[in-house]
């Protein structure tokens, strides 16, 4: 059981494995990049306080194409997590181990700190925007949305990566529609829920802009939320929907070298 | 001919079509969640009653990311329809048998009003928007329109979903593309009609708001319309224009386990 | 000769031909369904004379999204042309003969104006809007950038149906594919000079507008542009940038049945 | 060596070269017309001087859905490069000899330039807009900016292109979808810091509109920039995520007929 350890944490630290978190924080950073940035950029644009639709539409389409990017692009290295809720809900399913899944948090805390670090500093004095729930709504109420939102963001994770939508090998086109229908609905969800929560659905996005600005409000709604829905989209893909593999691998598994064998 | 009814619904009841009902549940859930989300996050920037173009980009934008999501998590397990429009006009080819399509209205209808009633209680208090006709509009106009658009929409998921289309098994690119033509085809309609009909093209789309605002006026539009359109869609696609293969199958069949042979 | 020419008339009107005729009918009128009904919706919500850039991003996306699906839904039958000027670069380039590329037009035409005729009797009494140049603008330089940007819609569309960039047999994947860029380019122009020219590129969606309107100002620009634009973009693609292949065939040509042998 | 050289330069004006240069050409011209004419265009309809956010959104569609269009027009000719930034970091790479290089910078170059000749000439009279970074700003934090957004740009283009992702022969498919994640995640950085630095990532995409207004502030920001940041995306990919095969060759080397053998 120790040795087993020892032998999971060796396999965390050899090159693939390495490979693959630097490409969390990559990605990370480009996902949050687009989020926070497109937040900046809507604002100074509309000098009033109150914004309108096309902010809205703003941060939706640039979270949808950045979020498509970021996944495409980490998709064979990591298997394109880019979300603390995703890599949740794939170690609850069994397809990364604990000892990963904790350095690939690690990476996307980063990498979404360092995206809100490098708008704070290069953006003419902008203030970074963190996500926020509306004045009339309570905290569990945002935390519900959040959940469901999640939900529907990890269940299309795991229909993309599931190995008998795509019988064959995965090639570039594959990964990129994956990419893209992940991408996309990730934007559908900040459009229908961007005034009302923030339309968050990861905790690494609400991380990195509370980290620069000092304003930690809410944290826990952007936490409990997205795991709770991420958890509950893993156990009703498995074993509702699409059960009937039992030995089923997810094919991030065998592409990226750092997933150790389970401890039982 | 009574036994033969009896194994259909025998068949109805299978683990596979079980699966095939709860799928268009979860889809319909998330593209009405969508669809009405957008409309209320998109309301709650414009604070005069006019809302302005942008409003209107917001949930055309929102309805096509959502259905491409939608159509995609569930063509493989329930064939993606997401519409009792589309789920009639398959059951008017004979892709699908009455029961069954019966299943499929009602877990479509239940998700709904399952999203709109989410909405509802933590949306803030928010009122949640119906599909509304212009006041210029008469219910009869409104109603072509909608069959118009609904003809339009079917006739692409039919040929999308051709088998001689793309010759070969159908993997996970043709399933995703498929389904990425439904969704922008459908955000066209709504740019093209949002100020005129709502652009529902979809009863289920009209029905959950109606039950959760309890306002059901021109439902008869929103029902009427888009059945029509669809039944003469897959009439057109079927005997007009595809009619080469006489054994046509659409994919979807063979996919999903719950497809009884149609009493003739 | 002359038993030749009736021969080719007698493949005008065989079964497979009129199936393509039909095609471009109906994706005609789903494209300026989209193009022209939702400049009547995004107007609707802008209640003073000037429009703002969020009409635009509107009309673009609709249009960008309507052609994806027109040019899908069509391409196995009759190439997915829905546009005059793709018929007559193709009728230059030889894989389509003249008698053909008529009933396409005709039928493109019709189209378009059946797309009006219903938007004008059941959209509440709103005026069709024509395509229109700024009032700053002269016919001869609109007519220029309707020419440079048809050559760019062109020469992808081109390049879209090259069998050599996809080597394989035509499926769903390499269709869809091609029909989204073709699509996306499209709106790109709309963005480009949507205020400048009204960005047609296609003389049918500039004529159904005027026919039912009664307002036949700068057809001319909408007409002569985008012809000497096409048949430019056909010249450039087969002579200097593809010329490898000489028994060069174009993929549509083997898909639809109405393609004649071009008398010489 | 000298030999080496002539031999070089003979290759770089044989006819799948010249070939090549003239599709950057093309695509350069495609994708400068549509941001700049975007911008013209969202302009000519926000009357007052502050633009608001649906002009960054139509900035930025057309920004996503040009590039698309001109990767994918030049892809299997020229690589689609249409960026002095790529083709520099395809240089360092050595996946493209100095020679050649500088022919598609000066193509590039000159498809830009023409591509706001033609807006300047036949826009009624509108200024071409430069790519501008806000008054707050240092030419400094911008250089940071641009480097930060073209490294993540860049690096999509070597995912994209990387043989090993997808496996098979290039077809029109993998192609297309190669193409899209390039477009996409440029739009996604427009939005991200179109009010910050203007957002080019592309020295070519500046350099127009530099000489056809006369103005040529912050050119310096808009070279060194980009091509820091493409650099780094070069060596990140080839030495740190994807180091695994040593005789790593790019798809478009063999696909385009001008790549020369680096002389060391």
């Amino acid at each position: 059981m120790a040795s087993n350890l020892r032998m999971q944490f060796k396999q965390c630290l050899s090159p693939p494995s390495l490979r693959s978190y630097f490409a969390e924080f990559i990605s990370t950073f480009l996902f949050v990049f687009t989020a926070v940035g497109s937040a900046v950029s809507a604002r100074m644009l509309t000098p009033d306080i109150t914004s309108d639709a096309s902010s809205l539409v703003a941060t939706a389409v640039a979270q949808s194409f950045g979020l498509f990017a970021a996944v495409f692009i980490a998709a064979d290295v990591s298997g394109g997590h880019v979300n603390p809720a995703v890599t949740f809900a794939f170690a609850i399913g069994g397809h990364i181990g604990v000892p990963s899944a904790i350095f690939y948090w690690t990476c996307q805390l980063l990498g979404s700190t360092l995206a809100c670090l490098v708008l704070h500093f290069f953006s003419a004095g902008q203030v970074v925007p963190t996500t926020r729930i509306a004045v009339e709504m309570t905290g569990f109420g945002a935390s519900v949305l959040e959940a469901v939102m999640t939900f529907m963001l990890v269940y299309t994770v795991h229909v993309a990566g599931d190995p008998r939508v795509g019988r064959g090998r995965k090639g570039l086109a594959t990964t990129a529609l994956g990419a893209l229908v992940i991408g996309l609905v990730l934007g559908a969800c900040v459009l229908a829920a961007g005034s009302l929560t923030g339309a968050s659905m990861n905790p690494a996005r609400s991380f990195g802009p509370a980290v620069v600005s000092g304003d930690f409000r809410n944290q826990a709604v952007y936490w409990a939320g997205p795991m709770i829905g991420a958890a509950v989209a893993a156990l009703v893909h498995q074993n509702l929907v699409f059960p009937s593999a039992p030995e089923q691998t997810l094919p991030h598994e065998s592409r990226h070298g750092s997933v150790e064998t389970v401890v039982v």
